[in-house]
């Protein structure tokens, strides 16, 4: 029978080190020595069985995607990732199913130099939180709501593709469903072109709603929907172009990065994906009206559905989310 | 209606705010700036409903519990409490059930001067995770596994009084109850003690598991049972000396502190509890012989049952647990 006990030395076996790290594992709470004049970048995420993912998925797909949603938070702040506490609700102490959520867990921190220094194991409906811990310069942090007149607006990747996969499921290509269970967050990336940008977040409760948290107060945009890209996976899976960029614009999990930048900048930034291998459109311009229009190729309004305009009605307010 | 965006308003009108937040509730994450020379100590704790508090109880104690067990832990490393973030599981987005669990929350962060910054919101079964940032000098930390020979072993309040509050359920008198659902963060005493400890830790899983926590590799304790302190509350709850005895050792919950300490710094550390107004009992001393056993004041060996053992079956062993 395994206990408690045992899942956490498994843990800690695994959990490597780090200079930085004074106490990981193993004492009431982790010690961590932070870089002296630079700031410390906090946020935490809980994933849900039945909600963020199901309840069939490979384990190192839950690590992975538990993980993922918290550095995605820090790459749209440019912070570089430091330290992770993990808090496991499990129904049952299966060591097998521990060890597959690791594999996931550990080989994406590891990627991104993040070590696990702590956390808590409880007994429940499956449930994880995970808490990251990044470090930035002071003066290079990325902020929302700092997008002004004559920005651009701009993306990484393919945004919906994630969407795609969560909404036709079993229907989906495994294409699709990969960017769905196992998003990459943007963290290289974000801390190259971050001297370069006004503003960013990551796509988390959908692209509008993170382009509108991007806007200075009293700010408006204009979307050009003839602009977004697609792939050959999106648009099979979904051919009506409008039906897509409905996805595009109000399904959330894609993590990727949406910014604002100088037209000066364009340029810059645009060298800069190339140079990464990833995608990069500009997909707006910041106006002074208050409100997100979205047109089509002939400037006609296009209406993408109450859903997806609800957070909108009045994008002149700050931002209300919190560190999602 | 109320939505996940008007709940998430509501905290962060009362979240506070402090000069070493730079970014609080509203951006991808928190971004804070940590006191130049000291080291960072970050712990998290889940509450589920149903093994740690019951979904009968007062929300506003549930918000009480959820942030001392966190606190708890930073003061067992004698850390300044600074930062906190919440991410909370809701089955539904109830506006007075939130506003009720803040009061429980946020009166005792403001009590340790931590302020809320950021966290999450999510929809599922009640589950509770807390992350708190706290602050100390890297010399002055108070780790586990310290206590060396000769130490002496003390304890703070009257450990098994949540236990029995717990055990008893609506049996227990309103203190005991309390005990269980207000324990007390030993934040400020832990502080100012701790030059004067060799180890120190807090009481959640059980007395002796935290004790055995205490003991440098080899080591072993004589744990005198008539020394042990007990209340006309849980005298009168738990007549039996025997079954109170049990209760203490092995009943976690209780948040109180264990410590370890050379006897020459005995009196400095009874004052300084006698003038904070804190019972502070001596309960043992630390051997070499490996093993952990408990006396009654006749010398007599008393088993407390295998529960409370199982942990130590080699408490020579580094202490496997991570910040709880």
């Amino acid at each position: 029978m395994t206990g408690e006990f045992d899942l956490i030395e498994r843990i800690r076996q695994r959990a490597g080190s780090d200079p930085s790290v004074l106490l990981g594992i193993g004492d009431d709470a982790a010690v961590l020595l932070p870089t002296q004049g630079q700031a410390l970048v906090a946020t935490t995420d809980t994933l849900v069985e039945g909600r963020h993912f199901l309840a069939d998925w490979a384990p190192s797909d839950i690590g992975h995607l538990a993980l993922a949603a918290n550095l995605s938070d820090l790459a749209a702040m440019a912070a570089r990732p430091r330290w992770l506490l993990l808090s496991l609700t499990l129904p049952s102490a299966d060591p097998d199913w521990l060890d597959g959520f690791l594999d996931g867990f550990l080989a994406l921190a590891e990627r991104f130099g993040a070590v696990l220094v702590g956390g808590n194991l409880s007994s429940g409906p499956l449930s994880i939180t995970v808490q990251a811990l990044g470090e930035a310069s002071p003066e290079r942090l990325l902020k929302r709501g700092q997008a002004r007149f004559g920005d651009v607006l701009a993306v990484t990747g393919v945004p919906g593709e994630a969407a795609a996969g969560l909404a036709l499921g079993e229907r989906a290509t495994p294409a699709l469903i990969e960017r769905w269970k196992r998003p990459e967050p943007r963290v290289d990336i974000a801390r190259q072109i971050a001297p370069w940008l006004s503003s960013a977040a990551d796509v988390s409760d959908g692209l509008l709603a993170d382009l509108g948290h991007l806007l200075a107060p009293g700010h408006g945009a204009v979307i050009q929907l003839a602009n977004f890209p697609t792939s050959p996976e999106l648009s099979a899976a979904v051919p009506s172009r409008e039906a897509r960029w409905r996805l595009q614009l109000t399904g959330g999990s894609d993590y990727e990065l949406v910014m604002s930048l100088a037209p000066d900048h364009v340029e810059r930034v645009r060298e800069c994906c190339r140079l990464a291998g990833l995608p990069w459109w500009i997909i707006g311009q910041v106006d002074n009206t208050g409100r997100m229009r979205c047109f089509d190729e002939n400037g006609q309004v296009v209406d993408v559905g109450q859903a997806g305009w609800d957070h909108f009605a009045s994008v002149s307010e700050p931002s209300k989310e919190p560190s999602p």
